[in-house]
């Protein structure tokens, strides 16, 4: 709202009305050059040599991205889709409900270590950081026939020191976690092999022929917005000092109970802001320590405070996720409740 | 073009960033409103008592339709997906694609007449008018276990007469095909049963959490300009008389050549002109009627006029499919190849 004339946009009402962008492509290449300005900027990915694609956010990039790694014929035995609890639920439900004959939902990476025979490929997805935990993770599967999928949705300044620029294969980044625009649904993969890319393209357009040019051009503007304000830093800062403050509030609550805790981030050299930090996470991973309260997010609900049971996550129910971001009354009512359930201890 | 005023939008940086409408829904319910406003205007679809969802593009509602009537659990056959040549080739590329334990592309409609026994589930494609060319269908298998996906694309003023509202059970339809703009990537299904609704919108959900509030927006904007015009009636009349100019053209170029012909339309009563009219279809199927001209598509090739193989739309390679919605000046361009086509047979 600071840059209220500047994030606007007029759109004319025939404006990108066909199929294609000037190149023939359903992606418009300007915002791709400004995606990889802002990842050169921040120092959180290298996208040199790489190829990006666009989704309707990152929801449908990691399906896209699991048929692209999965066998093309069925003489292949389906790949087997992993990941490590916690973990984001859609891995799981999505990869499920498209009932496909070439992969399949196996569960836990921890089944898997050293049992990844070349008989089929392993799809790990991994989260750094994770959600619903914040920790900067690594896959833990090895072999030429495992392939990450690396969800990077929380790798900004906002919400994590940011060591050193993410490398990886394929890698996954939505403008939901960046500048909160949930509601736009554009999202971007980063991809080092030109044929997964090619995979990941024909998804895309048999799925949804690309993404709406009107998400496309919001994205544009914003990420416009982005690269003008203190040569691209002040939301950053911004963001930064926000989720800080509300992670300090949120830990000085739960420090005055035995009954709760949070989940434990250690500081990190931050190449972004060139100093060690700690880590800002988008959500607590809260724990209901005793033995007893096998069902934390029912102990919350009766203190009229919502989170997400930690089953979602694949995790104990002694855990329940409560988001950090969402709006400043919403938070500040959060912190009330949580102090006052905390006091009746 | 005409409305340049009212058709702008003017969007502010922070318009609908969350993922939620108010109503807690993906789906914006005025836009829901302005399209069954529209319908009952147009007569084209019964809209009372039915759900309506959206999607991206018509393209996105096409496969959530497949999984939405194809069994759940792995103890039922799979649905059979089956449609009648020519038919647009989406239905058989993405069925394939999305390669699911729990439908199979299987063909035309012909191979399973009177053999739609109750041990599977039949799903059929049926578009009307038909893309490639023009004509109004109606399915052609029967029993409980059919099930249909009603593309209904162009099932407008635009391209035909609307004899009659239709009220199929799970009927299709885009804006890319109304207004031309196929870049938003926005389509609606209109669905009569509730269960194949919730269906639908968990596919929706799962793949992409619904369709960017962007593309509602400009959707929602562009209804408004056509509701406002002429009692809703400016853009179809202007729409009709432009296709209905070039189909009279292209039939008089035609007309002039032995080795070419053209589908026949025949003319129909029209509830939305209330008068007997012509139908004025967005694409020439056009024929090359000698034996030995076995690939139509390269003798127009030849002469410099892009079309569509027959064999993309299941049908022999005698045909091609030829647009009728591009640019006036390339419509011009084209008729002037096919002048010179014709005139050195």
């Amino acid at each position: 709202m600071r840059h209220a004339a500047s994030s606007a946009i007029l759109v004319s009402g025939w404006h990108r009305m066909g199929y294609y962008y000037s190149d023939g492509s359903y992606i418009s290449q300007l915002l791709v050059e400004h995606i990889k300005k802002l990842h050169a900027l921040v120092g959180n990915a290298i996208t040199e040599g790489k190829y990006i694609v666009f989704g309707s956010g990152s929801t449908q990039l990691l399906n896209a991205a699991v048929y692209a790694f999965s066998p093309d014929t069925s003489s292949q035995s389906p790949a087997k889709v992993v990941a490590t609890p916690p973990y984001y639920p859609v891995y799981r439900t999505q990869t499920e409900y498209f009932n496909a004959k070439n992969f399949s939902y196996e569960g836990s990476t921890s089944s898997w270590i050293n049992k990844t025979d070349s008989s089929s490929t392993f799809i790990e997805f991994v989260t750094s950081p994770n959600n619903p935990d914040g920790k900067l993770t690594k896959g833990v599967l090895e072999g030429d026939n495992v392939k990450q999928i690396n969800d990077r949705a929380y790798y900004w300044p906002h919400y994590t020191a940011i060591p050193s620029p993410a490398d990886d294969d394929l890698m996954i980044f939505t403008i939901s976690k960046l500048t909160g625009h949930a509601g736009s649904r554009f999202g971007w993969a980063i991809i080092k092999d030109e044929a997964v890319y090619e995979k990941m393209l024909t998804y895309l357009d048999v799925n949804t022929m690309g993404v709406s040019r009107a998400a496309q051009l919001r994205a544009l503007k914003l990420f416009d917005v982005i690269l003008e304000g203190d040569d691209g830093k002040e939301i950053f800062k911004f963001a930064y000092s926000t989720i800080r403050h509300r992670w300090t509030k949120l830990k000085e609550t739960i420090s005055k109970s035995k009954r709760f805790s949070l989940q434990k981030l250690s500081s990190q050299y931050c190449t972004f802001f060139k100093r060690e930090r700690e880590l800002s996470p988008a959500y607590a991973w809260l724990k209901c320590e005793r033995e007893e309260d096998r069902n934390c997010y029912e102990i919350l609900e009766a203190a009229g405070i919502s989170g997400r049971e930690g089953s979602l996550y694949s995790a104990d129910n002694h855990y329940v996720r409560l988001s950090l971001i969402r709006s400043k009354d919403d938070f500040d009512i959060l912190i009330n409740k949580l102090n006052t359930l905390v006091a009746k201890q």
